[in-house]
């Protein structure tokens, strides 16, 4: 964060140090969201072991979550019983830590919202997610949600990028709990959950990043075709060659070397 | 030429020598055509002065083209009288000539075709295409065409590449005149009338091209939404302003340097 503020002295920074910060730290960013009426999992900052051991009697079962660094699952840690969090809780000690309730969902979904130099604010339509092992195995269109649900997560989106002023494009990751929508993760840039529009809408996220920082009217965001994005992970990428036999299937590798597990080489976009 | 059949030698090329021979000579790619029981402009080849005053005689009105090496127009030349044929021909008599009679078409047309290793063939939907000053100005989709006359378009195309055994793709332009079809240019790889595929296909043709020459399944070529390609030439490059306020339009710039007159510089795909 020191270089962006650095930067953000000399240079417009988009996106905002602000939105950064927020949404590099889960403490800070759950803390913005319940601020503004925009409903979270439960959560509780852990300062010490008490603070754990009293989380963990409310909450029952919980993640340990490091506040800062963790993504495809990493830095999180499931616990239901005062032992293994005596151990964990040695571990991660040195980190800002947070404490979530650990909740059943229904499906995961997310939106991708843009917001320009202008003001002027677009989203996409939501997707579903599904995670294998904590990381993205894919995201389909049309999400498994109601219209009044779609249009919900669409709205919640539209406000975190007003209040966070950000110039960009951020991914909003919903939970859909209970009939219940809330807010699991912010991500202020292209997002992996946002490659399905790379082949199927209009707009691909990444032109409209360049959209939204350089002015222009946002772009079109309609999908115009239904599908899913799969990710190839880890050995995933040594059998793309099935999908080399469809017309309606567009392959995209990172040209990263070794295929290692848990690594994502690339995706597939696979058009109805 | 030379270099291809060279290089033919060591290498599968793609599009093959013969391909590229028949499409880079107006003489050759007309006798092929008509061979072929496809239907061009009536034509004469031009050997000496005596040949063009009776090509001249018969057609009335014509135009002169080089066999080679022409394209936007370049190497071209209407002629009415014998008195401004003598003067032109004593310019271009050291080229390989052909005399094409004048036609007034309704409309013109093209289809992009491709046709990939494992001798699958898909064409795109054709579009219209309207030239200025001999050098295309703007392409749109729906084509200005009656159903059957897209058909047939398309059916064209397919045996083109067919009987050229291509691998690749190929733009293949039409003249359209009294109701009749008629081939008037092929182009034998992506091609300025098939830009509007970028933004508005499900596969461009550069995808297609791609996907042809490496033996993937081809691309589906439906196109997702209507509109039309807008050449940039020349200063048009300076005026660019005006599309980036459009949620639908895609600029896409080629980098050149001076906006030369008749310098295409670039093109932006409207969407409608």
């Amino acid at each position: 964060m020191e270089t962006a503020e650095f930067v953000a002295q000399y240079s417009q920074l988009s996106p905002n140090v602000e939105a950064l910060k927020i949404s590099q730290n889960r403490i800070l960013e759950k803390d913005f969201l319940n601020q503004n009426q925009i409903k979270t999992t439960e959560y509780k900052v852990i300062n010490n072991f008490d603070d754990l051991k009293n989380g963990l009697e409310i909450f029952k079962k919980a993640i340990l979550k490091t506040a800062t660094m963790g993504y495809d699952g990493k830095g999180q840690f499931v616990i239901d019983n005062i032992e293994s969090a005596k151990k964990i809780y040695e571990n991660v000690k040195n980190h800002r830590l947070i404490l979530e309730k650990f909740c059943r969902f229904e499906s995961e979904a997310s939106v991708i919202v843009a917001r320009s130099k202008n003001g002027e604010i677009k989203t996409y339509e939501p997707l579903t997610n599904v995670h294998k092992n904590g990381i993205l195995d894919r995201s389909f269109y049309p999400a498994k949600l109601s219209l009044p649900q779609k249009i919900k997560t669409q709205k919640i989106a539209t406000k975190i990028v007003e209040k966070l002023n950000l110039i960009g494009i951020m991914a909003v990751e919903f939970f859909i709990i209970d009939n219940k929508i809330l807010v699991n993760e912010l991500a202020p840039r292209p997002h992996n959950s946002g490659h399905f529009s790379m082949d199927a809408s209009i707009t691909s996220q990444f032109e409209q990043l360049i959209r939204a920082i350089t002015g222009m009217a946002l772009g079109d965001t309609k999908f115009h075709s239904q599908g899913q994005m799969i990710n190839l992970i880890g050995n995933d990428v040594n059998d793309i060659e099935k999908y080399k036999n469809n017309a309606r299937t567009k392959i995209h590798l990172y040209g990263k070397g070794e295929a290692k597990e848990g690594r994502k080489m690339g995706h597939v976009n696979i058009l109805k």
